[in-house]
C-alpha cells in the first residue's frame, strides 16, 4: 500500500499540476461574480469634467464678499453649454452637472433663499473656492489600471467596467463538471421504499452544492455500478466532454474500488493517492490525458466534503486564475483531539467575539458515515499532527462548507 | 426639510414595515443556496442499518481468542440476506454493507492475510467487539428534526435532503427586483462617443451585482428620465410586477428629485427619508399598496452601494426568512475619521492577522461620486456619531460588498 502523503504535499501537488481553463468574452449582464481576466483601464478621467456635488447655484466665487445673484440660466446634470460671464450672476445647478464655464463655487440649495430670479445666502453662510466641486480627474485619470486580471467581479467592479464602457468583458472560462457517484448501494432520493442494504445518493448533491456556492454551476450528476468495466466506459465519456471529474467513493483499498483501476486504463495520470488525514485519507488525485482535473474522493459523505473544501474548491478557483487564499485563521473556543500522525479535519461552529475574533467551537463527528451533524456547522479546522490535544486558543485554518 | 433619522432607528423601521415573499416548491436540482422553509425529519434512522465502515471481513467475535476464520459468503455495499451461523467462519464485507446477521466486528483487510477462502488475522491485530460497525440509528433516530426553517442550504443540508428522500423541498420565494437608474446626464454602456456631461450609468450594476451575490438573481434593470409624469407611470407599471423596487439617485431636496412625488402618488408609504449618516443621507424607503419594498437610494455611487450593502441586501434576507445577522465585527488597524452628528460608513480592506483577528485598513473614498477606489475594499465598516476620530484597535461592524 502507497505512503500516506502530508496534506500540505498533497496541497503542492494538486497546485502544480493544474491546467487552466482559458478564457471567454461575456456580456456584462452575465459577468458578475465571475473572474476578470484582462485589465481594465480608465476610458477618461473621472470625473470627466468638474461635477457639481450638490444640487445649488454656482458662482464665480472673487473675494466672496457678494451675497446676492440674479440668476442667469440653468445647468442641470447631463446638459453643458451654460456659462456665467458676469460674477453678480449665478447658474441654477443639479448634482451631478458639469460646471458652467465661469464658475468657481456651488453653494448648495440648503443655503440659499430664493425669491424669483433673486438668490440670497443664509446668513451665515460663507462659500470657499471649489467647493463642492468634484474636479475633472481627481478620482482617476484617462489610462489608469483600474482593475486587474484575477480579480472576482463583485459590486465595485461591475460598477467600474459599466462606467468605462465595457459592456463585454473577458472572464475566466468556468470548467464543466462531472459528479460521479460510486457504490451498488446506492438509491435515488425519489426511490420508494428504499431496500434493505441501500442509502439514498447525497454526497453528489452535497459536492454541486459547494462547487454552486463558489461560482461553479456548469455539474452533471452521474452515477456508475461497481464494475470495472462499467465505470471504465462511463468515465470515459465523460473525460471527453467534461474538464473536471469528480468522483466519490470505490478509491478505497477494496477489492471492488475500481475507480483507481479504471483511471489507470484511461490513461489518468495519478498525482497522490492516500492523504495523512483523517477523514479523507483514501482520496485520489491525477490528470487526465487531454489536462482534465479528476479528483476521486473518498465514499464516506463528511470524509468527500472535507475533501472537496480542502482540496477541489481550492483547486478550481486557482484554475479560474484567482489568487490562492488557504483557510481563514480561527480560533479554537475549546480543546480539539489531534493524532500524532494524521492531520485532522474537525467540523465547527464560529462565531465573533467582541474583540473582532473568529472563535471556532468544535462540533466533532460521531462518524465519517453520515451528514446529520453537519448542517449547524460552518466548515472544518485544519489541526496538524501532534501528541497532544489542541489546546482552546489555538489559531487553525477554517475552509467553509 | 425632514429630520435625520439615526442609522440605528432606521434600520429598526426597514426591519418592522417587512413583508414575506411567501414560499414555493422547487425540486432539489435547484435547491443549492435557497433559504429552507420547511422542517426536514429523518425518514429513518441513520445509519438505517449496522453499517459496515471498512473494507475487510465481518465475524463474530465470540472471546476474541480466535485467529482463523473460513469465507463463508459475501455481503457487498447494497447487498442483504447474508448470515454466519458459525464463529469459524467469516463473511467478507466492504464499507458500506450491511452487517451480516451473526457477526458483531469487523476486521479491516489490512488486517488480514488471505489464502484463497481461509483468512487469518495479522498477528498484532486485536479485533473489539462492534468494532468498525456504525451502529443503526447512532447517526440519528427516525423523526429527528435534522434542518430547520430560516437555513440557507448549503452542501451540508443538500446532502440531509437527498438522503432524506425529499426530491422537491419549500423553500422561501426570491422577490422580482427591479433597479432604476435616475437621471438625464446617464449614458448606457455600450454609448459612444459621450456627449459632455455624460456619465455611463453604472450603479445598476453593482446594485444588480451586490443582490446578485446573496443570491438575488430576479433582477430587471430598467431607467427613468428626469420627469415626473414619465417617472410614475414607469414606476406604476414596475409595481404592478416587481415586489422589491430600488431607485438609484432623485432623492435629494433639489427640484428636480421627482422621485418621492412619484412614489407618493402610486400610494407608496414613506417609512423613512433622509439618515444621519455619510455617505447615504438622502436614502427613502417605503412600502408600496400591494407591500411592495421600495428602496430609493442617492444617486452617488459609493453613497447607493453603502445603503445597498447596509439596509437593502439585510432587509430582503430577513424578507426571505433568515435571521439578522447585522455586521461582522472587525478590527480598526489604523484610525478613521467620525463625525459628531452622522454615522460614518469607511470603506475597509481587510486581512486575518496572527491571532485570529480580522483587520480593516481604512481606505475613504475621496468623494461619494466614484467607484474608482473600491475594486480594493471588501466593504464598509460603520462608525457612529462621535467627537473624536475613532482609534486603532476599536472593533466595528463590516459590511461585505
Amino acid at each position: 500500500m502507497s505512503e500516506l502523503i502530508p496534506v500540505h504535499e498533497a496541497e503542492q501537488r494538486i497546485r502544480s499540476s493544474l491546467p487552466s481553463f482559458g478564457t471567454e468574452q461575456v456580456p456584462i449582464d452575465r459577468a458578475a461574480g465571475r473572474v476578470l481576466r484582462q485589465a481594465v483601464r480608465a476610458e477618461c478621467d473621472q470625473p470627466p469634467f468638474d461635477r457639481v456635488m450638490m444640487d445649488g447655484i454656482a458662482i464665480a466665487l472673487g473675494d466672496g464678499s457678494r451675497r446676492t445673484f440674479t440668476v442667469r440660466g440653468r445647468q442641470l446634470a447631463g446638459m453643458h453649454g451654460q456659462s456665467l460671464d458676469d460674477p453678480s450672476g449665478c447658474i441654477e445647478v443639479t448634482t451631478g452637472a458639469v460646471l458652467p464655464a465661469g464658475c468657481d463655487c456651488v453653494v448648495p440649495v440648503e443655503q440659499c433663499r430664493r425669491d424669483s430670479d433673486r438668490v440670497e445666502l443664509v446668513a451665515d453662510w460663507q462659500p470657499q473656492l471649489r467647493q463642492f466641486i468634484h474636479p475633472r480627474g481627481s478620482d482617476c485619470r484617462q489610462g489608469d489600471e483600474l482593475l486587474a486580471p484575477g480579480m472576482r467581479l463583485r459590486a465595485p467592479e461591475l460598477a467600474v467596467l459599466a462606467a468605462n464602457g465595457l459592456d463585454r468583458v473577458e472572464v475566466a472560462r468556468m470548467p464543466a463538471v462531472a459528479i460521479v457517484a460510486t457504490g451498488d448501494e446506492l438509491a435515488e432520493v425519489d426511490q420508494r421504499p428504499l431496500a434493505e442494504g441501500q442509502i439514498r445518493r447525497s454526497n453528489d448533491r452535497a459536492l454541486a452544492a459547494a462547487l454552486h456556492g463558489r461560482g461553479f454551476d456548469d455539474v452533471l450528476l452521474t452515477r456508475v455500478p461497481d464494475d470495472l468495466a462499467a465505470t471504465t466506459q462511463t468515465l470515459a465519456g465523460l473525460l471527453a466532454s467534461r474538464q473536471v471529474l469528480v468522483l466519490s467513493g470505490g478509491v478505497s483499498v477494496g477489492q471492488r474500488d475500481f475507480v483507481p483501476a479504471a483511471l489507470r486504463e484511461l490513461g489518468v495520470t495519478q498525482v497522490l493517492h492516500r492523504i495523512a488525514q483523517r477523514p479523507g485519507k483514501p482520496m485520489w488525485f491525477g490528470i487526465g490525458p487531454q489536462r482534465q482535473i479528476v479528483f476521486a474522493l473518498p465514499g464516506n459523505p463528511v470524509s468527500a466534503l472535507v475533501c472537496a473544501v480542502r482540496y477541489l474548491l481550492p483547486a478550481l478557483e486557482q484554475a479560474v486564475g484567482l489568487p490562492g487564499v488557504g483557510g481563514e485563521p480561527v480560533v479554537l473556543a475549546a480543546p480539539a483531539n489531534t493524532s500524532p500522525t494524521l492531520t485532522c479535519f474537525i467540523p465547527v461552529r464560529v462565531h465573533h467575539d467582541g474583540a473582532g475574533r473568529t472563535l471556532a467551537v468544535p462540533v466533532p463527528a460521531p462518524t465519517s458515515g453520515d451528514f446529520s451533524g453537519l448542517p449547524h456547522t460552518d466548515g472544518v479546522i485544519e489541526l496538524p499532527p501532534s501528541g497532544t490535544p489542541a489546546a482552546a486558543g489555538t489559531v487553525a485554518p477554517l475552509y467553509r462548507w
